[in-house]
């Protein structure tokens, strides 16, 4: 399982219908309008990264109307009880 | 109900420590260590407006490491259906 | 109730015009030309986040000649009293 | 009248003591916390450019905590009435 | 009276056309083409920030081949003197 | 006779103090504390070219406070008449 | 297998240090000082995003002397044979 | 030997086409679509500055698609062994 | 004699094209195609700076395929033997 | 033979001096403090590649007071003739 948040900037006019058309798209389990430098935030969660490449270099580009993205893969979900093993970290 | 997304920075020896403090705080649904300009990405979501304020302008800055924040409020969550109210947008 | 402040840039021959639409706007409370970066900034006064969702991504993308918004939501009026309880934070 | 626009950047320990300091002064008339990319908004209204010139130099480098302010001098309030005049412009 | 200085981009073939026609209209006092980042530089005298107001946003806005401006409002003129008075700020 | 402007950043607590240092250097016209993303902007004038390096490179460091310097060089002081001689360029 | 570039910015003195640590790293498979905005370029081959996610978010930090990096992770290696397929898309 | 990286931008619709054809080209070694800023991540390897010079301002710009391209030049190819090395350095 | 160091961008397909033009102006000592942000970089050697005023705002504008350029002036150009005078400067 | 050209930055105080002990190491051909974002520029002429990583990530980090640096490799010097090759390119 992989995890990517996509920040997306849209024509002024079609924010909403990039934000629909993105949330068809099998593998976007949420998009948002956001307030802030970008228009749309996407996040993507999909078995592994060769569908996450089918995702953001070919089915994002068939969406009229996306002027810009930049995409972040997930390393890692955090957890509280991550803290614990971080002590270990400076010894 | 209120949702915010979160692009975080910080010192390179703590992105962890930070993540699980963040990780800890109520109303932190979810945070990545993520690749990019970011080193880490918190989802939150609260009831109202007062809660956000106290968490971004209090509770954030009481977790040592962190050293750049910009924070995202969700205008709104789209789903696909919303296409089809986007056709009256133009009438 | 909630505030948003919106940093706007416009088609150069457009300040005016687009300031004035955008002051005509239910929920825009005052709109300014101002020196520096930007061109334009309104301050937006909405009964909800969904009322200002409509406005950001609906209303706004009807005006011509908007080139670039940056919005900012208030998360707290800040009022001089606040400094009292500002000695409790560190305890 | 002159009303000026401040964007600031506080130490992440001190948005809201910086926040309640600015709302002090006088001159100051609303004071945000707020999302993205800065930290505070102030709202300032004085008699005159002098009066601007002594808060911006002076008064809020009395404040500790601030680390980066852009301010905006409003060149004139816009009103839906001024859509009229505009027409006249191009001709 | 006010002071402005204006930092201007234009269009490659027109650097010194649009600085002709700037340093026609009245309170334009100075007009430079200058190295770096920007292409010319206008050092603006009128009486008030509504002369100004209307200078940027409209006398400015009908000179063809202007790509991108940045307006900077003089708080005050600054003399030699004006060191003895800073001994005063610390107490 | 060379003409230079230079925008500045100072430390928040020594605008009008390095204001009144450069107001002070021989060679430097005018000093403005200015709105936007600048503290200060000096106007140059000086014999040539070797004045001007001894006055960014030198006098400029002996100033206590000074975090930020972009200097230009005035090509060309541009006048109204200089339209005239634009309509030969493209011939 | 994943690949991930990673763009290195170093304290001055460390370039080589830093470059000589990273390439001792499992996974790292080449290290190379660079010319331009970055003063390292590092490209990793692991099995897994796991993997990545340890030396990203851990063993990186164990390095003395990195102000910056910006990781990239590989979604597809790109052959010229991937001509052919591209046709398809559009259709 | 030399070797080169370049950080390329395309239009949206044509990351994988721009790839391919890049990957055709003599000397370009790996191509790799991802994530983040960039689209594409090309490395070359070549036999000297002339044959680098050629593919960067001829074959490059044959490419219909790309926006946007930053190359950084390889100093050194860093070894786990240069470490050693590392410790004259200071004497 | 005056120096300048100008760093230009070109239509990508015009690098060579630009950087043979410049190379034919009188005055323009040198021009390289270069790796990272810019394209191609000229010097400039020329007698005064009414000379460099008008290759930079004239003859550069007749150049078809210019996107950007920054240009600097040399204030002075430094050989070893500075040290020694640069002793005295704290004095 | 390669060419290096690198824009740098130092602290206030110290251009003079490490443009000075720039200009004395070996193969660095030119130094001149100039005006706009960056203090100096050095221009570097060298036997070969490996020569030019020495001076680099060696020689530069022994130099106090550098604070920034961006180098660029030059790919090729052109010359005025090289406009006659260039029509073969689009053939």
């Amino acid at each position: 399982m992989i995890t990517s948040i996509i920040l997306i900037n849209t024509e002024r006019t079609k924010v909403n219908t990039v934000g629909a058309q993105l949330a068809a798209i099998q593998g976007v389990d949420e998009v948002y309008s956001v307030s802030g430098r970008y228009d749309l935030i996407a996040i993507i969660r999909l078995k592994n990264i060769e569908d996450l490449a089918r995702l953001a270099t070919e089915k994002l580009s068939h969406i009229d109307g996306i002027t810009h993205t930049e995409s972040m893969v997930a390393f890692k979900k955090i957890s509280p009880e991550d803290i614990a093993g971080m002590f270990d970290l400076g010894s």
